[in-house]
């Protein structure tokens, strides 16, 4: 079974992350799409994209790694929901750090077929707080 | 501050739940969205999405509430992610039952200005199997 063709986009923009072209990875975003660049920071539009991309990649000294784990696609109503493990990889103190995020992130299909990335939220969950509550039934 | 129009929409949607009223709920969804009736089974369409929740409403004998614990709303190019915590409770066989679950669902806003749900997907993250990676990086 071929992948699915979100699966090749986000592989696509991970590569452009992880080789600094903010122009190629732009070509992803709808106009006013929304990137949660921290749980409480969110930029709207693709000039702030542009910005946030550009600062993150400064940040880790243009040595950040973005690669896919386990990816679920959800298509409903022209829309789909990514949940995926989104692997980090960055030089730290002490060596390379090796993160794994469990990200949300929403695409819209444009009328031409294409899908453009809405919603960046690479948090997933734990923007409700650090706190996981068990996903088993507790009897009262 | 007044609530998200999302969370109203939502409060709505979990109280017809509860009172079995699919009628009112269905209102609220677009024509092709997607419903995650469990992880293993996604169903489209509101007629599959009405039945769907027919048969989980008797599944539960009619006494299934629904309440919304945290939320967090992120709007990007017309679409909303939402990430909130979903009370469920029910009768089990020694009480009632609670359970929480950590959502995401994906709405999109029509051209006059209504809310509709895109993706319904009550299971969050935990579609990509049970384990939780730490959120904490780690040093290799």
């Amino acid at each position: 079974m071929s992948p699915h063709p979100l699966r090749t986009l986000i592989e696509t923009c991970d590569a452009a992350i992880s080789r600094r072209d903010v122009d190629a990875l732009m070509a992803f975003y709808a106009e006013d799409a929304a990137l949660v660049v921290k749980p409480d920071m969110v930029v709207r539009g693709i000039p702030a994209i542009r910005r946030a991309f550009t600062a993150i990649s400064d940040y880790f000294d243009g040595q950040l790694e973005v690669t896919q784990g386990a990816m679920e696609v959800i298509e409903g109503a022209d829309n789909a929901l990514v949940i995926m493990e989104t692997r980090l990889r960055y030089p730290g103190g002490e060596g390379w750090i090796d993160e794994t995020r469990r990200a949300t992130y929403v695409f819209r299909k444009e009328p031409g077929g294409q899908w453009r990335c809405t919603v960046d939220n690479s948090y997933g969950i734990t923007l409700l707080g650090a706190q996981q509550p068990g996903d088993r039934p507790a009897i009262d």
